[in-house]
């Protein structure tokens, strides 16, 4: 029965029975985390081959007589680009290869526009006002970039099909509004992967400002949950197609195929663009980290040993997911105060509360030793206008903490929803 | 016999000789490259052990419970910071580890500048004015992220205690003055180490700029090169005592001692600038490489190890500078043409030409396969006022050919001094 169609009585015992369940728990002094998209230790043994690959045997020099272990290849090694190649699917040649953060590379691009500007404009530090578009609930470290480097972020709607197209190509109108953060496949975090007429909106937009710059986080392009995984249309030749293809910087990284600390990142962009990057990147560094390239090459050796450790990630994952999905169904399935879904990949569950409650679920789990994502994080300055939007991040915690959290999670949704209908 | 003692016909006699032996070198087609301050590849050699330090069965967890593969810990782990407190001698407090770059970590530092300020001050993106201390001659790479972030760079005179600093005391009063590179011990490229008073007289700067600060790139720190080391007095301790610790920051890295593309680079800087550093790097990224951290935390064990294998690096290292010193002791020695100086440590030999004749010499040297540094590189703009100062990297190429170069190199000063001097 759902909550809402429960009488005064019903609602009460309803209330009641969460009341105690929820003190039950807090006598547990529990201590579970589920707020990061961190993968799980068992995954990050996956990857141990990645320390073992680079040996004190191996003949360094590479094939342009370069020595890898010295100064040099700002862009990275060729080897590597042919990897993210295949992985973003862009040319090796629009590649450029970073450290160990794709976060990282997308701060120093907007610290380059910044400073700098993009094709020929004005340094964003110098505008008055500039605007960016966050499609929401989005990825909090999106929202935190264009929030330090203070531009005035607009909220864009997730759709079934991606961010509300029509208001982004309204908005582009404005030359103040600079960009767009986007996580098109297995989006952070509703999981929904842009439909192909979204991608070929993106290729089309015209935007008054030159120096717009579509922020394509591909972080998930390999990250598949299910038997049913989703395909995304490749932003890169339909802009190339569209003739757009300065618009476009698109990143990747295999912090959640290897190590989330000592991964390999990178970024692709179209030829006008890089002349501006390389500026930028060769004043900065003589050279990203290439000996863990190296090591990553030679453990993939190519993109089916990328696809092969992701298939080992899946079989970690995916009964996580299941799991969560599973207990949401048997907690709280039939009482209408909550929505989520089993997204075929990616690193998150989107689960919407009754409006007005996601704080105080974050509160209440958070009492009870459950730590989940900050209740707002998904929204650009942490402001979700219907408060209902909570992220669950199911890859860390071994399965059976999960399932511990979840059920703390659902026994918190029914008591805040309760509390909420019987305003105490 | 000086050249500038000769007679005409002695100098005639001088500069056909030149010429000769010049156009004979042309005929041997070399390819010697001494431009830059790589190691050479048996000292990367030296470093090996660091690829085998870390394994798969290692226990990855930290002392405070952090798997140290995963994402977090954005100053990095506390046994690296020990290190580089040793190394850089100041407490492990101050110190923030990042990725494989010292250079990188200055770019970032300045990038905050422009777009953030510090200690409240207005970013320096927004000013109509800002300034540069540049001592000269100096490292280039400096030179090129003051110029890319568009500093007006003045030229400091480098003298035997270091950059003249009454001009530097001079300066700062001038509130567009933002701050000061330094290399303070075994100077890039003159080999000279900052006197304790001129160290003082750091620490005792109260410029008018309250974000002023000194760029302390301590990038030789222990990089001794003979019997005779060199000893710079702390900046830090001193800027303590004097309470203007918020002016300093210091740079090093494993750069020169492990591997120059995958080393660990560090950074230190006081409590207050650590609040402003730590926005900034959070949002920049959710953690440097932990595991190439761990690596050499393993490889080195502690300050020792480091010592260890920089008396290693200078076994390699001094028979280059010694010879060099010696191939331009025989060949212009006694010519009064040039002045040089063998360095107790870090990795260059300065070498001051006749006035007008730098920019010559390299081009002579390029036409005859021996790339050098480019004349003027080691001043602002690329612009040595006097077209004398050269820098001589003997570390990379294997010392036959060291040596070759550098009797290449002495022929070109001969010839471009007698061409000058008979206005050829």
């Amino acid at each position: 029965m759902k909550l809402t169609e429960m009488n005064s009585a019903e609602l009460n015992n309803f209330y009641e029975t969460a009341k105690k369940d929820y003190d039950e728990i807090l006598s547990r002094n529990l201590k579970l985390n589920m707020a990061r998209g961190k993968p799980s230790a068992a995954q990050l043994d996956l990857a141990l081959g990645v320390l073992e690959a680079l040996h004190a045997r191996y003949e360094f020099a590479n094939s342009k007589g370069d020595d890898v272990r010295n100064y040099g290849i700002w862009d990275g090694l060729d080897s590597m680009k042919a990897i993210f190649s295949d992985m973003m699917e862009v040319p090796s040649s629009q590649v450029i290869i970073g450290n160990n953060s794709s976060l990282g590379i997308m701060f120093d691009v907007m610290s380059r526009g910044m400073t700098h500007g993009f094709s020929g404009q004005k340094p964003w530090a110098r505008l008055e006002k500039k605007k960016w578009l966050c499609p929401c609930p989005g990825y909090d470290r999106h929202f935190g970039i264009t929030e330090y480097f203070d531009f005035e972020m607009i909220p864009i709607p997730m759709l079934e099909t991606g961010p509300d197209m029509d208001m982004v190509e309204e908005l582009i109108k404005d030359e103040s509004v600079k960009g767009i953060w986007c996580v098109p496949k297995y989006s952070n975090p509703t999981g929904l992967t842009y439909s192909d007429e979204t991608v070929r909106r993106f290729a089309r937009l015209h935007p008054a400002a030159k120096d717009f710059r579509i922020m394509w986080d591909n972080a998930y392009c390999i990250h598949d949950l299910t038997d049913t995984p989703e395909t995304l249309l490749n932003l890169w030749d339909e802009a190339i197609e569209e003739g757009t293809e300065d618009n476009v910087f698109i990143f990747a990284s295999t912090s959640k195929i290897t190590f989330p600390g000592a991964g390999v990142a990178a970024m692709a962009a179209s030829d006008r663009n890089i002349v501006d990057l390389k500026r930028h990147f060769t004043v900065e560094t003589i050279g990203p980290d290439k000996l863990n390239q190296l090591r990553h090459v030679l453990f993939f050796h190519d993109i089916n040993g990328v696809k092969e450790i992701m298939q080992e990630h899946r079989a970690i994952l995916e009964p996580k997911f299941r799991k969560v999905c599973e207990v949401l169904e048997e907690e709280i399935g039939n009482l209408g105060l909550a929505e989520w879904n089993m997204p075929n990949g990616g690193y998150f569950i989107n689960c919407n509360v009754m409006n007005g409650c996601a704080k105080r679920v974050f509160n209440l789990c958070r009492q009870a030793g459950v730590i989940i994502t900050d209740a707002g994080a998904t929204f650009p300055y942490g402001n979700d206008p219907q408060d209902s939007n909570i992220r669950i991040a199911p890859s860390f915690p071994p399965i059976e903490e999960l399932e511990e959290a979840i059920r703390v999670f659902s026994t918190c949704v029914k008591f805040a929803a309760a509390e909420k209908l019987l305003n105490k």
